[in-house]
């Protein structure tokens, strides 16, 4: 059985110190670079890998400082604070010859059982086996290691203007494909899987980018293991665009109603 | 004419190689530490005095890793990657005797005229003047740095459980108080005004913290020109609290409708 193109993007191998090298896989390549999401996993797995890491992922940014190129890469990890509920990880990922390409942040926190409380709710959805899925065939590799599910907004975009201008919202189920248990790593790609807005909103490309990600993991291990490969319900939304730059936020659900993580973006766009 | 309480706590003292020395102030005290939107301003006022930074805020990440304690510390700035359109910069706080206290990230990019467009629009207020301001004396003292006029939700909460559960949304007109011309390291601190949600959805005091601030800018400079020293509208909501961390998410609105910057948490909270 071959493994999942997402554990074969994922291999990191220890080098000591805090230290992980890696490689892109032609599987995750976007257009001039790696799927921001698979960059996300990768150093969220960094921080998971490092012998003194306690704790789930709570928080996590990633900062999209230069494109990646083909090829290998070296993930830099620190612990800047071990603190007694959470631990503050400092992240840098570096290619030979072209520097720092990104940097983040990661915060690990203890699994509690405390008070909880829903003060959202998962909008209303149609069943995944009723709604088709995108075709990716012929798009950025990465479209196509995902499954998408669209009941609400633009699933796909025209090459050429103009177009009419779209609501920036969008609800679809969406999974990793083929289908994968979910884990934080998984997760963490998913969270990036919302298209960027700009592309929905205006219907035909122009040059964008994720500038900064922002998600923040609400799962337990436990709801991960509920939660399976079944597809996630999710929901994307932008509030404005202007001045080259734009912000867009999203949630992943799970299909019994729990909140599994938030992810918050400002994209670049070039006119 | 005395400075504003702001500017003296804003103050740092260029020590050279990216590094700034400040001290805490009493104005923006909290409950264990300084108010963290003034951690935040204070951050993002070092990286804006760096003889290498161009352009405005995009993106500022604040780690709250550490309790800072009353007095002096020290900010250390590191552009980690200049590029065409935006600047990455890593920012650390650090205390002698408490190591590093706060990391972060600011994203920094050239002002350009764009493609416009609102998704979102802000919600229906009230005339500020018609919208009693919150009493905040007796309270922990940044509260007083600050007028609040709370239009939807607690403006409040008692120090006695049990409360009745509330929503966590809030809508207000928030200002420095005295008033005070907005840039963006205020907008930074107004972004983390937002009282932390689960002390307002359960109705009392309770151990809490902010964990990871993330603020997008989406105003240029004439913008925040354009809005003075006018209140601002501000709306804040949670979506899900569990297992001891939670988010929230809130808006800034210009009171002519312009959205001048978006910003994100997760929190801690011990029961």
């Amino acid at each position: 059985m071959s493994r999942h193109a997402l554990d074969v993007a994922l291999e990191l191998e220890a080098l000591g110190e805090g230290r992980f090298g890696g490689r892109t896989t032609p599987e995750y390549w976007n257009m001039g670079g790696p799927f921001g999401g698979v960059t996300a996993a990768l150093l969220l797995r960094a921080v998971l890998a490092h012998p003194a890491r306690r704790g789930r992922p709570v928080a996590q940014t990633v900062n999209f400082c230069a494109a990646i190129g083909e090829g290998g890469f070296v993930i830099e990890v620190r612990l800047a604070r071990d603190g007694r509920s959470t631990q503050h990880w400092q992240v840098e990922m570096s290619q030979e010859g072209r520097g720092t390409v990104t940097t983040g942040s990661v915060v690990t926190g203890a699994e509690r059982q405390t008070w909880a409380h829903a003060s959202a709710a998962p909008p209303p959805a149609d069943d995944p086996s009723s709604v088709p899925a995108m075709p990716t065939a012929g798009r950025n590799a990465w479209l196509s290691q995902y499954e998408f599910r669209v009941m609400e907004g633009r699933s796909t975009f025209d090459l050429e203007p103009p177009g009419e201008i779209a609501p920036a919202r969008s609800k679809l189920w969406v999974r990793d494909k083929p289908e994968r248990a979910l884990d934080y790593e998984a997760l963490a790609g998913l969270a990036d899987t919302f298209i960027v807005r700009i592309l929905l909103v205006r219907g035909y490309f122009i040059p964008v980018a994720t500038v900064s990600l922002t998600t923040y993991f609400l799962a337990g291990e436990a709801d991960l293991a509920r939660q399976g490969a079944r597809p996630l319900l999710a929901v994307a939304d932008a509030r404005a665009f202007r001045g080259g730059f734009a912000d867009q936020s999203g949630e992943l659900w799970a299909d019994d109603g729990t909140l599994l993580a938030v992810s918050h973006q400002v994209t670049w766009y070039r006119e």
